[in-house]
């Protein structure tokens, strides 16, 4: 997507060679008809794949979540995050998955409660960022407890100096990111083509 | 908002006298044509307030400011919450407010980034709930800090139960509730008219 490589070129704040905020527009400011852009191209990337139902987790995701949700006329479900990785065993109402953090190097435990989605359901996964695909992998495997499929993953900025894609195409999803970074550093951003 | 009493009936779990979830199309999966209404709400109600920016806290306020941004036409910002209380001193980019929560006996810090909030913006604050009025209050703190102006508090949902609406009042802020629940229990829910 033209417009978002231009975008994150503009505004992106690089720091060191791993970290990319996009604050400004995306996780913490939301430029919201940008947002809706970024929706519209999910949508135009996965409006054949009969999606019934879009989840993300919170709290980044969300915007980009809804705004795709609005273009295929489908709820959005956020995925609720814990801090502590265990899982809650009492809870049978819940969807519950393990994801390690290696920013934080630690695990955080996400967590769906059973009746937002269904078994035949087909789930598109929508996230602001990949790194190492954990999170992805980590909501792919609740949908896959509730008995539904995955209709893809959509990304709207992969760090493509991560393994995050060849985590989540081993699981056998496809995976579309509007803009796939290959290198950040002292000589700027260097997209895919 | 007739039609958002209607749907609380509807759809809102009451757990004892205090708790009510509206976790099927407000703040775990989103009902996004209807959240797109109560966004369109908000902007009747503050249309004359001079808006220049939305503010709200990750992670249940965001689809409703995201939601009422587009009616506006102007940014949204959501504040970032973190557990541990204590202000990140170092942090001169950043304004800090804390924010004590009664459900859960203790306290959270919110943070904003400097640059999302102006001197002279005019912000409207939106959440998803409104009970003691801690969170709004926090984010009213976090907009002086900037020298920014309140203009308006927009609530989804008002626990008129609880003193929240005296205490952004006693602050001098016009706060708009959708919908303000004045009992709930074994006789259903009860609106204020």
């Amino acid at each position: 997507m033209k417009r978002l490589k231009e975008r994150i070129v503009k505004d992106g704040k690089v720091i060191g060679t791993e970290i990319l905020k996009v604050d400004n527009f995306l996780n913490h400011q939301v430029d919201v008809p940008f947002i809706d852009e970024i929706g519209k191209a999910f949508y135009e990337l996965f409006k054949d794949a009969g999606v019934t139902r879009i989840l993300t987790i919170e709290a980044s995701g969300i915007p980009v979540a809804f705004a795709a949700a609005r273009f295929f006329g489908v709820p959005m479900v956020y995925a609720k995050k814990f801090p502590n990785a265990v899982k809650d065993e009492s809870a049978e109402h819940l969807y519950q998955s393990e994801v390690y953090s290696f920013t934080k190097q630690a695990s955080y435990n996400i967590r769906v409660t059973k009746e937002y989605i269904r078994p035949g359901d087909k789930i598109l996964i929508i996230d602001d960022f990949l790194a190492n695909g954990k999170a992805a992998a980590g909501l792919a495997d609740i949908v896959h407890q509730a008995g539904a499929e995955v209709a893809g993953i959509g990304i709207v900025i992969e760090k493509g100096f991560q393994n995050g894609r060849q985590t989540v195409e081993t699981l056998g999803y496809r995976i579309e990111s509007l803009a796939i970074v290959d290198s950040m550093g002292e000589n700027g951003i260097v997209f895919r083509e």
